[in-house]
């Protein structure tokens, strides 16, 4: 299991990879709550962060051996951007209906694609095989110690932009790397994971006390990026061990924080990255003061941020 | 005429009142240049510097009778938050053909909008009349010291977050209070002011040594926030002085620069606040390293946005 001084670690490897992305204000509710904003990250979302720790790691014959990931766009990102950087061949196993605008970019970053069905085909078996016909290096997106160390630099940023430990911090949460990793920079901190309804197994799991799976019967969600259908014991185990609260949020409550992101922020968050904010604009959490919320995210195709907006 | 001292005294007396902006990261053309992003100011663009270090300045017999505006849409905001804050009554003139947005969000500050028409009727007259009736104060959006000085504040935080003064700032100019006020907190750095095509009057006045007007034939432009017919001798002179550069960009330019912004920086960016970024991605003007652009304001009506866009 990772610890603090992963995350410590992993800030001093990859600064100078990652911006220190603005800790904004924003008034909700009557409260004065701050917004951590990830969406202005290169790459459009925090995902660099654990990418660039992890492949920072690899060893010189893995790096000439290439790496392999899944994902629906933002991991997928971060790590062909961190590939890029590295002169790694990187390998992305993506939906074929993840937005368009991800697997673009993904692709813009020189990673080769391999589209797959969501509903017929298994991610993790074509990537395993993908990665074993070259001796590629499996990255996983949250399920990695690595990984998780590198997205708890975000936290570490928070509790440096503030000057200290906020009281809470309300989180976007598919696997719960990003949650977990700011868990372990923030110790003081409670944790609240915010997770789409339907899709809240993290929720679920941290109330149950032990890992229950996405059902089988999950709606359909906007929420691309957390479409995760499991979480994993190295992230549960983090935000079980530190006491975390899971909060749902309905696509309706998602839909207003992008509007509210677009209009009085005058930031593009995507679904998925704009849950956490959705939770407290909807009142579903109590906006305290000393609260951060991450916008996690900002990669949502252009006909689906207008369609959203257009709501209003 | 006011000075760099009038600018830290506004600095001074403003803090608390206005956010220090991010220092963002850009690549543009192969150069990564950096973006003072006032978009994501209270109020959605830089004015409130101004206002604010204007409105704190009334005499408290001043502050009893009102203040009185005129503006498309930034300034107005920018008046009416301050105003609000400090109790002050404030009444703002308005074209009929204002942002709608830009309207509703200064009469939800409680604002009192009178609206004219902007071919036939004259602003300063209607705003100078009702400013006699209530013996109210009037504040210019650029014709005055402590304007200039409150804007200048967005240089300070440039040179602080930068940790020096850059080599060149790009600044998007309407009446050059931006531009004028950043001359005086940054006195080593090159200022260049960017204005749409036809509205260029402070780039002709800049090359030909004197206050040249906006020429009655200019071309309908989307940026109603730079749509000045006149510079003031305040804001020319300080960037008279400074040997000021003077760029235009046309309007297929500034929609690329607002597409860009959406795509690649995650920001809502108005066609008036985009034009330095505008500059530099055309090539009008090179982006050299160490060079700042201002994204002075993010105030832009949804069905403008989404058109915009949808071109891409």
């Amino acid at each position: 299991m990772p610890d603090r001084n992963d995350v410590l670690a992993a800030a001093e490897r990859i600064s100078g990879q990652v911006l220190k992305t603005p800790l904004l204000q924003a008034q909700i509710r009557g409260a004065r709550v701050w917004l951590k904003a990830e969406c202005l990250q290169t790459g459009g979302a925090f995902k660099l962060r654990g990418a660039s720790n992890r492949l920072l790691k690899l060893a010189p014959g893995e790096r000439r051996r290439g790496v392999v990931a899944f994902s629906s766009g933002n991991h997928a990102q971060g790590v062909a951007i961190a590939a890029k950087r590295l002169g790694v061949r990187a390998t992305i196993v993506m939906p074929s209906d993840a937005p368009a605008l991800k697997i673009e970019a993904t692709r813009a970053e020189g990673a080769t694609i391999v589209l797959y069905d969501r509903r017929t085909e298994d991610r993790v078996a074509i990537a395993r095989s993908l990665a074993d016909e070259e001796g590629a290096t499996l990255v996983p997106s949250f399920d990695d110690p690595d990984i998780v160390a590198g997205q708890g630099t975000a936290g570490l940023e928070i509790a440096e932009q503030l000057g200290r430990e906020p009281r809470q911090i309300v989180v976007p949460t598919g696997g719960g790397g990003l949650a977990a990793g700011i868990a372990l920079a923030c110790p003081a901190a409670r944790l609240i994971c915010v997770e789409p309804e339907g899709w809240d197994d993290m929720r679920r799991s941290l109330e149950q006390g032990e890992i229950v799976p996405v059902d089988g019967g999950a709606p359909p969600t906007l929420c691309d990026a957390l479409q995760t259908p499991r979480v994993s014991p190295i992230t549960f185990g983090i935000l079980q061990e530190r006491s975390a609260l899971g909060v749902s949020v309905t696509e309706d409550q998602v839909r207003q924080a992008v509007r509210f992101a677009w209009r009085e922020l005058k930031l593009v968050v995507e679904p998925g990255g704009a849950v956490a904010l959705a939770a407290l604009l909807s009142g579903k959490l109590a906006p305290e003061e000393d609260t951060v919320a991450v916008l996690s995210g900002g990669n949502i195709d252009l006909d689906l941020h207008s369609r959203i907006l257009a709501e209003a």
